[in-house]
């Protein structure tokens, strides 16, 4: 809710959401029977119920490829994610190409550049347009609260817009459409001729003065101490009602405590768009509520990707790169063993970066961002990974839109999480059936905001220290500028289901000799650390360097510059030892901290290792993404690659 | 597909999706042109694009609250899958009341019975014919596969339907609607009383002689050796042309791969359905393969809940059930602490019985099922399941509609899992924050089938003998006709993530004196499981009797028509304990099995035991839970219920 400068004097007025902007504005003004008496005179039937023949509510429809245009403000993390149910529901039902007008800050145009790049609709149009260069054309309005700023962009939307831009339809961001937004759209036939001057003279002649001059009357004359957008369109259309075009009640319906929208609703067979204007918003008690919080949820939890629908026979309006994709995968072989690895290599999955609010931490040049990746079922790791952690941490999350819900309902009733600011979670919409693990690394990884990073798994606890230590190791081995070097912290695991974490790297060796812990792996993937050096690890007081050998996949801290992960390898295996032979092949010292250690979790072996023990396809196509790596690292560093393709044949020839 | 009778003369005519039976139906001939040259005879635009004033392609809808009658022929397992997502597309756009006429073999009334009756959804009758019934009238045509006789039954359904019923959409399984049905009904109105009179004529002077008829000519004259509906219905076309009236091509957009339905679609900006006919289904290579399959998958994944929803000022249309259920919920108290308990325990969860086809098992009177319940994160179990449990299973899962899917390929994917037919999996489809524990367990024992029921965890492992040593204990024991009895099954557990599993009870106690394996929760809640006695059990050579005590659960083998479990107990705590109390109560006999065992394996723990022990407010609902369990035995079973209250006090003095 904006604030509001004058509550009592607009009455039921509340929030404009919808506006057809130069067209006309749709007001539940003081009168409570304005809206829809203004809407009876509409095309004489308020509801379009009885005669539901859709020529009764609306005119004809926008040819089939005709673009439309719409505009939506938008600023900071929470805006972002209703804009995009918003945008879930524009686009389900919409038949016609759009071209999306975001007015944004900052944080917003960064969390919704990627998502848009990642979601490659086709058929739709972003542009982004920078809200601060707004800020100078409204902030003489006094303002209760920050987000208010926001809100009143919407006066000054005429001025930013492209001047080839004859019609727009202006969005809140709590709206939820339950119809084709062409249908809005065709409202602006109505007026056909008289709403094109209107446009002329309000961009020639003077909205701007129009607005400016009665906020300030309003400011003066009604000592009001802050004006919020619905204050000034209240008070522009009392002055100039015939800018004024009523929409038809389902257009509008407006959900609150004591709507005035149920008179509406009743009578009508066929809303439009539901309004979210109430503070309580989803938990409302209107007593038809369930319907309303259906239509909405039905979009939050839509899966995004299913909107990737192209527009049959309207000109092709891929959006950047779909075109390529779809080529390469219909060039796939349906029939090749590897096709499911080959799928997923090429999707795209849909991103959306800090999903929830998120303090960057300050610059400080020996930091260290904790970086992973999970799926829900490591949910429960979050809160004890946070106690370990005391750090910024960048982590990639695998979800469905449904689940992407579930997580922040989980994040927002934990009092260890919601605590917690400098956690970054970047949600990666499932798609395909198999993980795409080094994709998700690279998200976290590209998010992290520190100098450095430690590179880490989800079902490992970093030694409770560990955060402090890797900050005074880094600065005291002045990494960075003079030395490429990646920092290992040795792995360990407990088999333990219940389970006391060593407070010490004393500690910690007790319960080893005990047998209570166990070197990672050891038993079953004892090359995956050994070159850790283990032995040498117990006795060490100084950092030690260790020689990369065939197979190791050592946790490590580097830089955040440091290669990225292969995205080839999807699934179960090698997705960190290829990373490990990139940092070995681009001459990272590899040094053992001492003091440092982390300990691996017990759990249900995931679907995809189930899957790799039990199916020789699985295997044998992951040693094919192994040779293919090989192949690749040889074209790129020449002679000095063929250690590695040595080492392999050995473990091969060996196997 | 059905099979067809003479597949070359019929060339792309494929399956009849949708019939407006009575009225008239679409054909795509033999004659590529001619269900496009049809249509565009129908009201001067085939497509409904180029003019998309809904006037345009339909005529006035019907009337708000007209009921709109569909009627749908579904037999087995999978159709019954198939009709759900069907009918979701259905009433997710539906604006009118429906009446569904379901003509159904026994397995889908029984699956669609519950769902209907569970999922409540307002304003949609539902009505039942017997399949069987219908049998008669068609068995003499010649058939290739036993499917086929249920597509034959849309021949003869003018006879079994209501005489009172004037008009009926019919639809085949494999069809998605992505547009509102009343659109489709509102095509009978082009037809107005001339296509009355037809329907007249049809009952009266024989739409069943035509059929009849045509179709013994058809099986003489060309000597067909089978015949599916489809012929049928195109030899009784091309006799009685009047009898048809061609659908616009929207309204039948067929996905094939040599589909004639692309010509159609390119110039039409509104698809209104989308029919499966392809063998292929989902994989079908069609260029544009991806949008149809993303409007299919929308209604797959959709959160069936989401459709109950009202339609406003119609009459009062709620289902059984749903009124009470209403109030019962609005007089809930949002601020009451234990508020999440009330809603979720008055919650009605949509239940899909037997999800996936499934035999059941031959009656033997000695025989186990064994019942559990779980959600998406206990899958992975269900392999070693079946490998330790070679008898029947009826497993409860608590999963959402995408979820489901999800399984649904987990399932197909493994071997283990698709060889076995006499494991019967429900689906209960999630709904608040809460896990109804003691709802799935009633549903999975309200679906056993075998005289005794093994009353199991999923994270639970029996010993691999424990099928065969049950039914010989029952035969033994001569349990049912005389002796009111749990069998106790002593619990065990392994802390341990890697973990061989015991053949013997001599393997067992070996390994449980090693400290590998443990009296199940020994240390955290020995009450639950401490009146078994071990140290007895140790040496038992014959079953013994056991006491009751406060806190004992122990897992019991008992008679199918034991006590349900008590549904107030949502979430973490109490709900075997509750159970136990009411089988003690109804003095039900404690025996231990000195053979059996069974062992729980290590897992992260829930969310539900995470908030258990992380809030205060849930300890003290689960306290007022109890409290109310007991009043309510003291209700039911009068002084002999006194023994657990006073176990219960004297179980909170000590805490």
């Amino acid at each position: 809710m904006l604030p509001r400068g004058r509550p009592r004097a607009l009455g039921a007025a509340t929030l404009l959401l919808l506006l057809l902007l130069v067209v006309g504005f749709f007001l539940f003004g003081r009168d409570p029977e304005y809206g829809l008496r203004a809407a009876a005179t509409f095309d004489g039937d308020p509801y379009g119920s009885r005669n539901r023949s859709a020529s009764g509510l609306h005119p004809l429809l926008p040819p089939k490829c005709e673009l439309l245009h719409v505009a939506i403000v938008c600023a900071g993390y929470n805006s972002s994610r209703e804009v995009i149910t918003l945008v879930k529901s524009v686009l389900f039902y919409r038949k016609n190409p759009l071209h999306l007008h975001l007015v944004t800050d900052a944080v917003a145009r960064n969390i919704l550049e990627t998502l848009f790049r990642t979601w490659m609709v086709p058929a739709v149009v972003i542009r982004f347009y920078d809200a601060e260069e707004l800020k100078p054309l409204i902030s003489w309005i006094p303002n209760t609260h920050y987000s208010g700023l926001y809100g009143l962009m919407k006066l000054v939307l005429p001025s930013i817009l492209p001047l080839s831009l004859a019609r727009v339809i202006v969005l809140d961001t709590d709206v939820t459409f339950s119809s084709d937004i062409a249908e809005l759209w065709a409202l602006f036939a109505h007026f056909s001729g008289v709403i094109l001057l209107w446009l002329d003279r309000l961009r020639q002649t003077g909205w701007e003065q129009m607005w400016t001059l009665t906020a300030k009357r309003e400011l003066l004359t009604l000592m009001a101490t802050s004006l919020a957008d619905q204050d000034v369109f209240n008070a522009v259309i009392k002055e100039h009602p015939e800018l004024v075009h009523p929409l038809p009640c389902v257009w509008n319906v407006q959900l609150s405590d004591h709507t005035l929208a149920e008179r509406c609703y009743l009578e009508a067979a066929d809303l439009k768009v539901i309004h979210w204007n109430s503070p309580k918003k989803l938990r409302v008690k209107n007593k038809h509520a369930e319907f309303f919080r259906n239509l909405h949820l039905t979009f939050l939890g839509y899966d995004g990707k299913l909107l990737r629908r192209e527009l049959f026979g309207c000109p092709n309006q891929l959006p950047p790169g779909a075109e390529q994709l779809q080529q390469a995968l219909a060039q796939l072989d349906e029939e090749e063993p590897c096709f499911e690895f080959r799928q997923q290599q090429l999707t795209v999955h849909r991103v959306h970066i800090t999903f929830l609010p998120h303090q960057p931490p300050p610059p400080r040049p020996h930091d260290v961002t904790l970086v992973a990746q999970l799926s829900m079922d490591r949910l429960q790791m979050l809160e004890a990974l946070c106690r370990h952690w005391s750090g910024p941490m960048s982590l990639a999350l695998y979800l469905t839109d449904a689940e992407a819900q579930q997580f922040l309902h989980f994040v927002e009733t934990s009092p260890v999480l919601s605590a917690r600011k400098d956690v970054a979670y970047h949600i990666v919409y499932r798609d395909g059936p198999l993980y795409p693990v080094n994709q998700l690394r690279n998200v976290a990884l590209a998010q992290a905001l520190t100098p450095y990073v430690f590179l880490s798994d989800i079902d490992f606890l970093p030694a409770y220290s560990l955060y402090d230590y890797l900050r005074a190791s880094i600065e005291q081995l002045e990494l960075g500028s003079r030395r490429k070097a990646a920092l290992v912290v040795p792995a360990f695991e407990t088999l333990h289901y219940r389970f006391s974490f060593p407070n010490s790297k004393a500690e910690l060796l007790t319960l080893l000799d005990a047998g209570s812990l166990h070197i990672f792996r050891y038993h079953e993937w004892p090359q995956g650390h050994a070159p850790t050096d283990y032995a040498h690890w117990r006795e060490a007081q100084a950092p030690y360097h260790v020689q990369w050998a065939a197979d190791y996949e050592p946790y490590v801290v580097v830089p955040r510059d440091c290669p990225r992960y292969d995205p080839r390898f999807v699934g179960f295996g090698w997705n960190k030892v290829a990373h490990i032979i990139e940092l070995d092949a681009q001459e990272y010292e590899l040094l053992v901290l001492p003091e440092a250690f982390s300990i691996h979790l017990p759990h249900a072996p995931s679907l995809d290792i189930s899957r790799f023990r039990s199916s020789p396809t699985y295997r044998d196509c992951l040693q094919a993404l192994k040779e293919e790596f090989h192949q690749d690292l040889s074209r790129h560093y020449g002679a000095a690659a063929l250690k590695y393709l040595t080492a392999l044949q050995q473990s091969q020839s060996r196997a």
